[in-house]
């Protein structure tokens, strides 16, 4: 399903070579003050034209077509466009019968019979996170208190990220990397036993974004090494703030009102310019093939301003939903709850 | 929310000293042969008693109280109860009050206003992965061709799992582990851009399972430290079968022919026999916690055939979705597919 | 779907002669006290052995096995059980090839291709209403200041009931009826644009008990005989208070503070003693069908309760749902607002 | 919520006077070809401009803007768009602080706290079912074997219509109306127990559309009045098919396999040139409103198109969602399905 959330809901289209990638959100308060600057940041963090991403340079400007009025969400959906402006849709044109290895080309044919839209991989393109992250933007205001931080901490194994990515430029490669989010001041108890645990939610939405291969919780696999004695995080007072931090502030799938952190394993890119073997259906025998077209050295760089994205997108969503609580709130009397 | 899946939607209840644990399973097919016996052989691979796990001892015997009649799955909500029989709930009297490190006590507490049902974890115990399990037992009936293996690769970070299970025991403490499952025999399609990836779901699902706290596909965390022509696997024929196998199975989110590899990290039991720090709301202050009750060593041992259970359960979905197909299926016309 | 709701969400299950008829409700906040004694006044008002009524008698006890704890909800999904024991299958022996007109045999027939448990109507069975009478008193309890009355306002197009049901029993026939339920108190906003108006939901919920044909509100099918001047309900305060009530509490599909009135048509209960005509899977060809078992002359009169509990389960729902409200709620600057 | 549909999902958005209308459809199958021409019947039918509804004339181009590629839909969510050109958004000036009588505006106001666009009705305009015939028009063409066919039966309580149309414009009113469809060649077998009733989807989408007061199916609020002899259709062949057709298609709430039929209650149209009273917010007292704008004396001349549309969209997704049957499929065993 292209669409997510229970209450902050989100429904995502486009394509990269179509006309528009867009989001809409449904289940957005009225009320929020939005303007089309407050897009700018993350938008440019996401853009391309730095060192190590793909020179295709969009404008990126965010339309607000529906469910905003005179500065404000109005409660009916959100909807946000992007029209694609800068496409050389014939770089693909080779890529039509035969599959880059690592990329979505060769399943996207095989599930909708031939008639997916092919160019710069269609519905599949890490584009389409254009949309996430002015979700991000809208979801960041619904939970103003609580701060979210990704930061790249390494590329190709090396945390002197610069010249990785240079290296890997002129080797013409592709790296993969590593980022970690940190989002602070979560209340106690986002979060839904059974299916909806925030590692569940979160990683739902994680490998939602190209080239995510792998996510951890605090000591994440490190704990898979670790005894219960050396694991456990002791508890030091009524608010549950613990002595350390192995559980990345989850506990049983609950926020757990300490910092929460995680990290994500990215993959190289999947388009380098070095020539691969892959199938060709032109032909039907093993080809090299040579990729054109404009490409990441390090998709990584891009991925911290939507890991936050989705991080806001789970976090506005866990905030709307507990707001469902009984209204006459009661506290279980006193002898038992002491 | 309990429930989850779109066609084969499970919905799971239950609480570790309470009646039952249980689960009903909508959407599942009419026709299935079942009986009793078929849920022996994975229930007995969950089950506790030995080395390593708990020595509480359950027969688990499932009842299917609906959606069963003369052998066979009707076609309306399946449901499967398992009584609770072996509880000695007096052993969680000092818990109430005194949340354990790691476990899902505090956060219960604050989420549910102090009215959850705080004996043995409750809602939030590991034995509802026994309902898990059970589900598991119907949706690999429902993918026959589709095989499923998860094994204990490692625990306390050794591959001699008994002898580091011996020696956590001894030390009055527990001990991590991390399992992998493979699946083979996938059709090429399963998966749904943008927000059902194959690896979404699965990953939703396995954070669901207690003690869950990273999971990888393919090359996973070592794909950060590849290059894209070390990382890319190369298409080889027209299947889609690669020569490399870095992707896991998995390709733009959707499975692409190969087989389908993961890992999860388990972190250590919570409950350890050794002392440990955390904080009253009888005194209000720090003390020293002693925790008394039946718990596991490894629960790691245990996850293997959860691990193929949710998989199971996640691709048993995939394949009734799929079959949604636009009926009078056409294919691109030649000179557009060619 | 057996399931329904956002967030207050119930999963039903049972069939008419299996072990169980049952409801799980997730979403049901912690902190409500009940007991099974509040269930009773409820429960008998739908059960058998009145006048017009099926002299099946179940004691129908609610089991709360999940969710509940020590005389509150706990948070956790709540499952109530009623166990199946006044049942006498042998009555439907000959129905399993002879499908009874007016019934779902025939259709549960082709759809789950003969593996349908046809034993009283199996899960399309009548029966299962008492698991949504259960899953009402629990949502009435969540929206204590909202009054929800039904009453059979006509039996067999008579206003004397009373007499219209002896009249169709001695006839060896049954007769319709017509319900109309009556809530006052709703707050102002409930129901969602553009989807989930409160008529959407009740009626999708109201066509979920077997029988019911058709429903209106407000002024209903008489309204498409009305001009709009005749029809406009005039807005007398600021509250939102009308001076007619043709709308029936609901304008633009959001509740708006009025009374809630809606009414919906019930069929003849299809079981009658009367020979009948149906086709015959055994000899293949139409026959003259005598029904046996213990059937219900008039249905309508176990609907009023019924049709109470659907509106407390979406009334519920819609309530915990506005819950969702941002937080630091904001209302529109007055130069804008006035 | 503004999305419908388990397989066939549609997502809405828009407003009466902002820049587009819209609607997404995620899980539309690929392959199905589809041009603006298309559109173009279903969308005149709909569209104004013929006596007795609104002299605002839009193009109604719709423009294919992600999902579709060379003429086919490609699998990937598909979004139509609707641009906005005829507005005069002035008229509305006065109606913000002065509720119509009958309409959105009163709680729209309350439950969006005064952020809501109450241009033309904003998102809660009759407006928005462009996008529901757009998506009726795509349903179709995935369900080419079933005939759907509505019909305006009644306006004003008048079988002449043009005349009662006619006169009500004299009048300075508006009039309601009764619209009735049919649907054949529907298979046996769509609709799910316990929730997802044919009846309960159908009314769950017709009373999304603005104005719809009441539904019924088949004999619908007659049977109240009937007795089982009466209304209980004889099934005279193996198919299904009833001599007599009081169920309107559908038994225990699935598609039987005769002709779908059912009726909708179409109220008149609110915004009449006639002065009404209301509250208004600005003075704080009750006043006479005159309304401007262009509005229709008769919307239930637009709702027969609409609701093919939903039936359409309905019927679509219980083709998809059936096709999701168990692939091996089984049928019971001759001994015991005879």
């Amino acid at each position: 399903m292209n669409s997510f959330g229970r209450v902050f809901r989100i429904t995502i289209f486009g394509e990269s070579h179509g006309f528009v990638v867009g989001i809409n959100i449904d289940g957005c308060p009225a009320g929020i003050p939005l303007t089309v600057d407050d897009f700018t940041n993350d938008l440019s963090r996401r853009r391309a034209g730095k060192e190590g991403t793909t020179p295709r340079v969009e404008d990126d400007i965010p339309e607000l077509v529906s469910g905003w009025f005179n500065g404000y969400t109005t409660g009916a959906p959100l909807t946000i466009f992007f029209n694609n402006k800068d496409i050389r849709s014939g770089d693909y044109a080779n890529l039509k019968d035969t599959p880059r290895p690592g990329h979505a080309d060769f399943v996207a044919r095989q599930k909708f019979n031939g008639f997916n839209d092919y160019r710069g991989g269609g519905h599949f393109s890490g584009r389409l996170t254009l949309a996430l992250v002015a979700a991000g933007v809208v979801a960041k205001k619904i939970i103003p208190k609580i701060s979210i931080n990704a930061l790249l901490i390494e590329a190709g194994g090396n945390t002197n990220i610069a010249e990785a990515v240079s290296r890997a430029r002129e080797a013409g490669d592709s790296i993969g990397g590593m980022v970690e989010c940190r989002a602070d001041f979560i209340p106690v108890g986002y979060g839904e036993p059974f299916f909806d645990s925030v590692e569940s939610v979160i990683s739902h939405l994680a490998f939602s974004i190209p080239a995510i291969k792998g996510i951890e919780f605090g000591s994440g696999f490190s704990a898979a090494r670790m005894t219960g004695l050396q694991h456990n995080d002791p508890i030091i007072n009524e608010l549950g703030r613990t002595a350390t931090a192995n559980a990345g502030g989850i506990t049983g799938g609950i926020t757990n009102g300490n910092e929460l952190v995680f990290r994500v394993a990215v993959k190289p890119a999947s388009s380098i310019p070095k020539l691969q073997q892959t199938f060709s259906f032109s032909t039907h025998t093993v080809e090299e093939l040579k990729i054109e077209g404009r490409h990441d050295v390090c998709i990584a760089l891009r991925v911290p301003v939507i890991l936050e994205a989705i991080t806001a997108i789970v976090l506005a969503d866990f905030m709307l939903v507990s707001g469902k609580e009984y209204k006459n709130k009661r506290i279980r009397p006193t002898e038992t709850m002491r």
